[in-house]
């Protein structure tokens, strides 16, 4: 590995996460391809998923691939899904050699796509950069690997961890800076979630607004009974952009003959403890393909999920503002009795964003 | 105002800021000595206020102060106190110039020392770096002005904003750099302020530790009917670093006796609306003289205060951990219906201690 070898997967890298939040089921891949010093080819995993990373960048190469080197952020596929596999579109294009930061931990592809680049005489450098890589791929690998979506969640409070006054007042504890990084975060995250309380007390669209976006993130509401206003933002706006509502056994016919209706995906999910069991929810988003999912609350259901040991990334946005006890928390309760029980996170990074802070934690 | 003057007055700032927590009820003031480009002497206000920062500079240049600029921090004092004013000890070494960064508000000073040194020829530039001046100098401003010490508000909670379990336990959410930032954090006020929930929970020492501390702050306890454990570490070491206690006119008299004995020195303050009067107490506090007081909670002083709007700095812990809604709030009920009714805080800053957040707020 060289400081050349670095440089040029850090570029892959960020042309990747581009791809975050649009081409789910697919892992968001990027690719630079590198011939006598000179860029001649840049790629990402396009939306919904193809093309893949490298066959953008190999048709932009052309004919200069030849001897080049091809700098991937995930081991090229080595199996024929709906495209024909990457690793054979590089030998094809008669790379010299692969640079790649991660191995695929799809089994489908696991240490296949290296292999097949390396019988046909082509040399493989792998673990480049990949700390950041498998940051970049957590959602994914969490889907291969456990069956679910990484969680993002989301929690914007006064300092002292209320999101709403007592009377329900929200709008807005955090500034238009904050606000405007959290639809980026949306952008970047397969599907916004948020629990049925949510859609009652706000009435929200969770779309993403002023970023230019052409793919919007879908929309999933965790409803227990499916007792959600059918007159709702989220109901009028289904068919424009998807509404997934997990449920449980309960919700009775004539409500999901309603929201089926308006166009929603219905998804039924266990429940445990007289609760929606996060675990069979997040199993089926997972199912359903989802890599990446944002959380944004509310209380009940943010604690439901740190229960559950669910929540992998933590993104808190403080306000200089004070609410008070009888405010409403951020989460609901958590069923602790010593701090040792204490779900925990190790911080990531701190912003400013206006006259708010953001604090970003990652499971500890 | 020159690049020179901005460098030798950040030094003088530097060294005043020694002395903060440090020489209540004198303003911890720092002075530096300039002649030919060579620094001959520097000074801050010596522990207890006496000696003031100038002569402790002037001493340190000697015959070389003749003639050479000197930077203080506030406006020299002009009148016969516990020591003869600095502005005549300033005329008598024979300076040909003096920059200072404030006026001083005090009416025994205000604008006087600058007359004083100005008819005895000597040249005199203000406002230089006023802002930071203002920000080291806000609790002898407050104290002066408003009569009541400046206010630092710390929090110590899980990203959720709790402080405790519901079973009380909070030792200890954050770490050790964060706990370490603390003891510097009470170093640099006058006096330590917790409410009688937190003595009868926590039975604090409020000293500073680790730190190779000569002089503590004093503690202060605000406690309405002064229904505190005499057997408490406070009242074991009320004789060593002084106790304060703040309480209501309904104080028994054996408990008065009895705290009295301990070596805490009682405070009578007036209650309104069934607690403690805030506004009367900080007023009494600066009565005896403090300038800077850090209140460490627990949550229901905390609201106190800021329902009172008497919260000038905050300094706001965040740790990597939830404790959910049936943990203790960091503040109490703030009865507050609105979001326009809430107290509001400008960022200052955000440090990183150890695995916590540290977040600095002013009143907006």
């Amino acid at each position: 590995m060289s400081a050349d070898d670095t440089a040029h997967m850090a570029h892959a890298l960020a042309l990747g996460r581009r791809g975050l939040g649009n081409c789910w089921p697919n892992p968001a891949v990027g690719c630079v391809i590198v011939k006598d010093g000179r860029i001649v080819g840049r790629g990402w995993t396009q939306p919904g998923g193809r093309p893949h990373a490298e066959v953008v960048a190999l048709t932009q190469a052309g004919t200069t691939a030849r001897g080049a080197t091809a700098y991937v952020t995930l081991e090229p596929c080595a199996h024929h899904g709906k495209t024909p596999p990457c690793a054979d579109a590089l030998v094809t294009a008669g790379v010299a050699r692969v640079v790649a930061a991660l191995e695929d931990s799809d089994p489908r592809v696991s240490g296949q796509g290296f292999a097949r680049l390396r019988s046909a005489g082509i040399a493989v450098t792998t673990d480049v950069l990949a700390d950041q890589a498998l940051r970049d791929q957590e959602g994914f690998f969490r889907k291969v690997e456990q069956g679910r979506p990484m969680v993002t969640l989301k929690l914007a409070c006064s300092f002292d961890g209320r999101i709403a006054t007592a009377t329900g007042e929200s709008q807005w504890i955090t500034g238009p800076e904050a606000r405007r990084r959290v639809h980026a975060m949306r952008l970047s995250h397969d599907a916004v979630m948020v629990g049925a309380g949510t859609v009652r007390a706000d009435d929200p669209t969770l779309n993403v607004r002023g970023m230019g976006t052409v793919r919007q993130p879908l929309r999933v509401v965790v409803s227990r009974h499916l007792d959600l206003p059918i007159d709702s933002a989220l109901a009028q706006t289904a068919r424009d952009i998807p509404v997934w509502i997990c449920h449980g056994p309960s919700a009775t016919g004539p409500r999901r003959t309603a929201w089926a209706d308006t166009g929603a995906h219905l998804i039924e999910a266990r429940v445990t403890g007289g609760q929606m069991d996060m675990g069979d929810v997040l199993r089926l988003l997972g199912t359903n393909g989802l890599t990446r999912v944002f959380c944004e609350g509310g209380g009940a259901l943010a604690a439901s999920l740190l229960q559950a040991g669910l929540v992998d990334r933590l993104a808190v946005f403080t306000a200089g503002m004070a609410l008070g006890a009888e405010g409403r928390p951020a989460l609901g309760a958590l069923g602790i009795d010593t701090l040792a029980e204490a779900p925990r996170f190790a911080l990531d990074s701190v912003e400013i964003c206006g006259a708010d802070v953001l604090q970003l934690w990652r499971r500890a």
